[in-house]
């Protein structure tokens, strides 16, 4: 009988996979390094290793699997299934969907990583029952899910929801994308470790000078919050800042959208209060009252399984929406 | 025989009100001042005014009228049918919709008037067959209405859409919302103003200061599109750099909304050149490639009878739908 689905959580280095029963509960699950400097067939294998792994071990043939959803890096097109651009899986062009339908027989659906992670908090996670949400995952970049009326708005290009490069200071520092300013180039982790190694090339008086032992790269968020934790201003400072420009740039997504809730992922909401304080005061200065007074604001509730559970949602799809 | 609908503009200076077919076809039109100085009863028995006179005109009765839409400025409750608040109305919690349909026993829909013009472009405008589009209007202010999948997008609070308050330079000028660096503080009618009076203020050598005629009041949009046709740098000067800030503001939506198509309305848009040309050189270097080369752009179609249209398009509601 079908009535199973698979989820593909496909990472830079890690792959994760899920098979779930209909009511999206994980019956089994295997990881595998992606290996992306092994190749991209190499990259298949291991996904395709994956998918046998959980199915032999619950003991499940092809023909019981309703659907396979692939979360992924992007851009990509959802509806071709070919990812166009994955730098941290050194793919260009793959049409994956159809790589995977050969190989495994089961109909996949593709999905951006950020935006699947959006549909699993909102089915499994911080969003259950509510319907229109912004996910937003603050780590090396920022990206985001916007979920209206309980699906994911993908826009034309299926670019909906790069909310890391809307400019909020053009005279910002400089951003990946050659741009200024954007959210990301002043709130990201990688925004973050920045202040704390120009901090210690500038010679300033911080704890971070010697928590680094002399390699500005150790400078990252965990060691920038160990030293605001220790009392260190200068990393006090650089936690007030980002937190400062979080609450800006998500107040212009609540005044844009004016949604039921925001959820919060990604590594760098792992500072707990260090960020979360000046945040939260930031957004309430810049949005509007009354959105802010209706909004409800989450952390991510499912941890390292966001992305699989989210492929999962994305397998799922219409079933979800009949039954939630 | 039911099948008719009326819609009404009611904005801070005058209140248009038409009925159209079934089709949306205007049949009769009537504008008359606000009044708002005169008080709330004044106002209302305005609407009715011309309520009344576009119905004799065609010589159709209440129960010939489906229903009516009302624009107006909010912010609002559309749910209920209560304007919260509108400065230029001069009103606080007026539940226009059950007071409307009391007066008339006409069923009443009201919606925010930025809103009523995006569903007026997008049903008999510039956004005809266009599924996601997002409208914007340039005046005084910059308001916004959300299409999409053909309805607006309303947010909880029915506070989607206010992209004038999208902060894009935390160091910017004073906006009137109390923030620093807005969108509409950079980029409105009224920014423009702003920075024609400064230059005068500051003595800076411009035609402006001939053409004001001594009175800094009058140096508006139009009197500085005027000195820029003349060659003024400093008015030149000031198109340039309100484009700049407007095509950033539309890119950072572009970039969030990936939508098929952007309309411009309001006055700063009659400008043409002086604004369009910086505007898309600047929204085209802030935004991303796929979305800004799919992306169509469009002047607002309807003019003065946006507003007017948009109510007649809210009247409609699913009508539309069923249709389109």
């Amino acid at each position: 009988m079908a009535g199973y689905f698979l989820g593909v959580d496909l990472g830079g280095t890690k792959i994760l996979t899920a098979v779930a029963d209909e009511q999206g509960k994980i019956l089994a699950r295997k990881k595998l390094p992606t290996e992306a400097n092994r190749g991209n067939d190499r990259v298949i294998e291991n996904i395709i290793e994956t998918i046998r792994s959980v199915l032999a071990e619950v003991g499940l043939k092809k023909e019981n699997i309703v659907r396979m959803g692939v979360g992924s890096p992007g851009p990509l097109n959802t509806k071709e299934g070919i990812i166009y651009l994955a730098p941290n899986l050194g793919w260009e062009n793959v049409p994956i969907s159809r790589i995977l339908e050969d190989r495994t027989g089961i109909s996949v659906i593709l999905e951006n990583d950020a935006n699947a992670a959006a549909l699993g908090e909102k089915w499994f996670g911080a969003g259950q029952g509510i319907d229109n949400l912004i996910y937003i995952t603050v780590s090396t970049g920022i990206g985001g899910g916007i979920i209206i009326d309980r699906k994911i708005y993908h826009g034309v290009n299926d670019g909906a929801g790069e909310v890391g490069h809307m400019v909020i200071d053009p005279d910002g520092p400089l951003c990946g994308c050659g741009n200024h300013g954007c959210f990301e180039a002043l709130a990201s982790g990688t925004a973050i470790s920045r202040r704390g190694r120009e901090a210690v090339e500038r010679g300033e008086k911080t704890l971070l000078t010697d928590l680094c032992e002399g390699d500005l790269n150790k400078i990252d968020g965990g060691l920038i919050a160990r030293a605001a934790q220790l009392g260190d201003q200068v990393a006090l400072d650089i936690w007030s800042e980002a937190g400062y420009y979080l609450g800006l740039g998500f107040a212009n997504l609540v005044n844009i959208f004016d949604p039921e809730m925001l959820i919060l992922g990604g590594g760098v909401m792992k500072a707990g209060e260090l960020i979360m304080e000046p945040m939260l005061a930031s957004l309430k200065n810049y949005s509007f009252k009354s959105a802010f007074n209706s909004l409800k604001i989450r952390q991510a509730a499912l941890g390292d399984d966001t992305g699989v559970k989210g492929a999962i949602a994305v397998a799922m799809g219409d079933r979800l929406y009949r039954e939630g």
